[in-house]
């Protein structure tokens, strides 16, 4: 397998964009990649985009965003995994570029989450959940990820305000994004008297609806200094897992395995461990899957996470920092494009251009991205060459 | 890049399967494949599913499917390519193999399409045109490819006769496949006189609605001979392509030019041309389809297919066999299955296990598998080790 690098990154402001259709938004990330990168053609490409059929009408992307970029006739294919669909092309991509079969692949997700109804859009997230055995019986989402927190408040004692923190923490980070939906600050008060959704997650506990595209542009390590003027940041590991799709088929609600298994893999790859893991982006759907998360990525152990949240580990300025873009809750969540926006905070920290938020001396950093209550979830490891 | 073997293939007999659900045929598909290849392991897994968004209201097949297959927690993904999405499952799956990232690579498809109404269905199937510049205005797939049907008959005339000899030389095929849906041989009279849909194309131009799926298993070519008892088949060539979504904005409407691009990617990696391919699988989603396909893949001059058909040359016993398996107009057409099905009877041909249907001495066969009106095209080359 031939080493992989990172050699550009596009993106735009996430929100509730009207005026631009998906086609739009993905083109428009794909042309500030291919600018960033410099390249002059591409091989092959790869969408990650969850629901376009039931968000507005459309499947066959890989067709029309191919054509809509001007790169017919280049294979483009659109790849699905609920809410890792974005990071799941990304590894696709990674798998093409490694195998020799394409050099400079682009990698990319979106979503236009704003043209159907509350309702619609809650319907369309639903099938990401086993739809005969949890919606059809009225679980959503919130309430899935409410059940999980119940659990996890039960069995270590997490507090209401250590949930909270995640929420403030992350919007702390967006509000230094210029690419985040809210890029205000949350006070803590806020989030536990906003609205409650499903108890004990409230509306400041969830991400929120986006449009938003994000693309990234891969090619060999050893050509990236020949095909880009941009600094390489290498894909030094990559790991996808599966866990049984329903919550009830779990055996504990707490522990996020595909994310285990995923994690490991890559760390594997990668020949690194947890600890040599200076920042990360995680799927913070709800305050409370952060949480689970970085449990599962072995940065801290079981049933500590809302501790160490609360002492402002995993801040910016912590020791290790999670979600330094805003992740999902305050940069947005258009589903499909999440996994690549996490590509584009770590080359962007990674290339120590992050501004304001930038977190100073990072040489390696994870990103991690999962569909529906976990059950599939794709890990990379991305490191200064 | 390793070379990579079929070892595995499974299906069930398609058509509208009312008792059993899209986990259950993809299940049922999957462990026949095993079953046949024997192994005792799945190290990744496609699954190639149009819309299971708008057909069933379940995305998130990758997660689903790995959990009713029991293979959690190897990665599994899906990936849609409209009615390309079978054989991009097995591109994919192809590339992983070659990549050397897994061994053993489970690759199938699978569309369950009667569970919404006649109407929601052709909706459904419109998404994959232009949502917004084809389907808005009222084109549905069956007036696409007639307006390709004029366009063909007034430059090359092409007579009703001649397309309609498509069905019937099909059907010839699909009579003597357990696994089709109208295993029925079709009089030329019965075509010309079926109902209109959109004319010239008659009911019996089109392929049906049908639940389905296939799978296949796939490994590194030098590992086939230890891990089953099959005869290997390797895939030599693959490729995949695009073109203008929208009819409206091709310079042609008769030249797949897709097909014509993915076919060169593949017969270069195979190092062979049309004229050494013994027997093809090819998507004919509508009589005319298959005409401009077998032009598009350089098996005749453009403009003269109706009239090699007419003469029998892509009949069974024909120098050009086309469709031994039925096509999609008798085996049925479950869009997310139908690449991987196309594979199948590749598969079943080359063993020499065909049966009835069997090509006698048949070495390398091709298959074609496309999306819409011809937006996307993948091309797989299969041989005898």
């Amino acid at each position: 397998m031939r080493d992989v690098a990172v050699i550009g990154i596009g993106i735009q402001r996430w929100g509730e964009l009207w005026e631009r259709s998906l086609r739009d938004l993905f083109v428009e990330a794909a042309l500030n990649a291919i600018r960033d990168a410099g390249v002059e053609r591409i091989d092959s490409m790869y969408v990650g985009c969850m629901s376009p059929g039931l968000f507005i009408g459309q499947e066959h992307l890989g067709s029309l965003l191919a054509d809509y970029l001007g790169v017919c006739p280049i294979p483009a294919l659109r790849v699905e995994s609920a809410c890792a669909s974005g990071g799941m092309a990304v590894r696709a991509g990674f798998i093409e570029v490694a195998s020799g079969l394409s050099d400079i692949v682009l990698v990319g997700g979106v979503e236009k989450m704003t043209d159907v109804s509350s309702g619609g859009a809650t319907y369309a997230l639903a099938t990401a959940a086993d739809a005969e055995y949890e919606v059809y019986q009225g679980a959503t989402f919130p309430g899935l990820y409410a059940m999980v927190a119940r659990d996890y408040m039960r069995r270590y004692g997490l507090t209401r305000e250590q949930l909270a923190q995640v929420a403030v923490k992350n919007h702390d980070n967006g509000a230094l994004n210029p690419h985040a939906q809210f890029p205000s600050k949350l006070s803590l008060e806020a989030v536990m008297t906003s609205t409650m959704v499903a108890d004990p997650l409230r509306l400041m506990d969830c991400s929120p609806i986006t449009d938003g595209a994000a693309v990234a542009i891969l090619c060999p390590l050893n050509m990236a200094n020949e095909l880009s003027k941009q600094p390489p940041v290498k894909i030094s590991g990559v790991g996808a897992a599966t866990d049984h799709i329903a919550l009830h088929d779990r055996k504990d609600f707490c522990e996020f395995s595909a994310t285990v298994a995923a994690c490991e893999r890559a760390y594997k790859m990668a020949g690194v461990g947890p600890e040599q893991i200076d920042f990360a982006e995680v799927h913070d759907c709800f305050t409370i899957a952060e949480l689970c998360v970085i449990e599962a990525l072995g940065f801290f152990p079981r049933g500590t996470a809302g501790q160490a949240t609360w002492a402002g580990e995993t801040a910016r300025t912590g020791k290790k920092p999670i979600n330094t873009s805003g992740g999902l809750k305050s940069k947005g969540h258009p589903v499909g494009a999440t996994g690549v926006g996490q590509i584009h905070e770590l080359v962007t920290q990674l290339r120590g251009a992050a501004g304001a938020r930038q977190v100073p001396g990072v040489k390696r950093g994870l990103a991690q991205n999962m569909g529906g209550s976990g059950g599939s979830t794709v890990v990379h490891i991305l490191e200064v060459v």
